[in-house]
């Protein structure tokens, strides 16, 4: 079986949106690539780290589903990574209202023997020497390497994120974040030289506007599913990222075609994440569901014109 | 052969943009909207009104490309309507600078009596008792009618506008001013509302993020073709209104299918567009630069999953 190592954040999140307030919940980037990324029955593993008022049960939401959580650190005593935010009306911004490190501060990730091998690697929103220090650790090169980043370490670590860059095959960036990386207005311009700092695949985020697949000459483009309402946007752009490296881990196939079916995938988990708070929508979610929304996508971008 | 009837405006443009300036220029919706749709193939009519300053080498353009101008009043005298304007670095804003309606102010359209059946109407972006006068004069039902509109009328004549949208089969809106026109935030249930208040579809454009058709519970998105550079956006939302019409004026046919790929030609269109000032580009696109890029919107569109 596919083995997909997944590094990043477990967090506590407090969210506010137009549809109300939650207490802290489940939260974090290697929580929703991995929930996401379970929908395709190949072998997770987490490593993170937690502070000991991470409960027990939301470890319990994550091995529910085959995810295995033996690489994430416990530090008793400590507290856990902590986020609290508030969306705008229009749920296209979002004000952080607290940001609280705590254990996070001082994540080394130690990946356990049995993930070594993994065949994907998601790496999510970390300091890029955190990032390297994960690919640093793999017995075997692995197939592909995923990288999401953010403005942050653009302004504070910009050396640092271009060296782990250039040892990726896809990066995930939105469209902001790809100006600023590449200096770039167009995004099309945007890519092709983010393509020269290494990953041979850039995947650009547009949020409500969809997603684009750019590899050199060649485009690909996921509108997002257009919704009556979205309740909850976090945790939607790790989602989109747990589908996307969830569906390579499982068909083992780098080549454009298959990326575009994953970038379909990514685009299809995230419009369900969005529907409920937090991880609420992803927890439940069936493959049945997930296949007849794939039909929506195909109705949604399919078309025959015949050539006249 | 089908017949198209376009009423609109021959404007003359005055734009800068971060790439130069031009003198007056031609512009103007119907300029556009025939000049899109003369790549069909169709009989194509504009009704408008210009002024005596309006240079006759403009009506040479139009005429050079089969586009009927014998319903265009010229106003011997009378200053041509006038628009200039500024974008910015983005493309994606601009300020008006001048307007000057001149002759445009006393614009009461007289269709030509070949054009009264005309077989597909584009109602270009004019007082709505205006384009309801249009629909008084045709000898026959058309087979669909196209309206374009904007917040301007909203606004200031809002009544009017929600009386002649109940009597057209198509409505083309921005997203800003579907939400103004629905009142909902959601480009979802702003379609649907828009859809109860008479047209069959909905098509919502969201400039450099593509095109939203709606009918009903149907949804159909088609990206805009992503550019490395984009020099003049003016045109591009009538360019595609007139890739649109045309194709359907071309097909006759209204069914869901077909109006998918009428959404796609208008936005190959409009991709042309924004590439020089002004309708430099339309006037010298081939056919074979059409197919060429319809090919770019399948590989940038199209995938192909297999069910697992």
């Amino acid at each position: 079986m596919s083995k997909l190592l997944v590094v990043g954040t477990l967090a506590l999140d407090e969210i506010e949106t137009p549809f109300g307030k939650t207490g802290r919940i489940l939260g974090g980037s290697a929580t929703f690539v991995s929930l996401a990324a379970s929908q395709f029955g190949i072998n997770i593993g987490v490593v993170s780290i937690v502070g000991g008022d991470f409960p027990k049960r939301y470890f319990d939401i994550l091995n529910n589903k085959d995810i295995d959580t033996s690489g994430v650190e416990i530090v008793e005593g400590g507290k856990n990574f902590y986020w609290k935010g508030r969306y705008h009306n229009d749920m296209n911004s979002r004000d952080t209202l607290i940001t609280e490190l705590n254990t996070l501060a001082d994540f080394n990730p130690i990946i356990p023997q049995e993930f070594k091998d993994a065949s994907v690697v998601m790496l999510g929103n970390l300091h890029p020497l955190t990032q390297s220090s994960v690919l640093d650790q793999m017995s075997e090169k692995p197939k592909l390497v995923v990288l999401d980043t953010m403005n942050f370490w653009m302004d504070s670590a910009l050396e640092d994120l271009k060296n782990v860059i250039k040892r990726v095959d896809v990066i995930t960036i939105n469209d902001e974040e790809a100006r600023q990386l590449s200096g770039e207005y167009s995004l099309v311009n945007a890519a092709k030289k983010i393509h020269e700092m290494g990953p041979q695949y850039v995947v650009i985020k547009k949020g409500e506007h969809g997603a684009l697949l750019v590899n050199g000459d060649k485009m690909f483009y996921a509108p997002a599913l257009p919704l009556a309402e979205v309740f909850d946007p976090t945790g939607a752009g790790d989602t989109f990222a747990g589908g996307f490296t969830g569906y390579i881990a499982k068909t083992e196939d780098k080549s454009f075609e298959n990326m575009k079916n994953a970038v379909i995938y990514g685009s299809n988990l995230a419009s369900f994440c969005v529907e409920k708070f937090g991880t609420d929508r992803m927890v439940n979610l069936t493959k049945d569901e997930v296949m007849q929304r794939l039909h929506q996508f195909k109705q949604l971008t399919q078309f025959e014109i015949k050539l006249t």
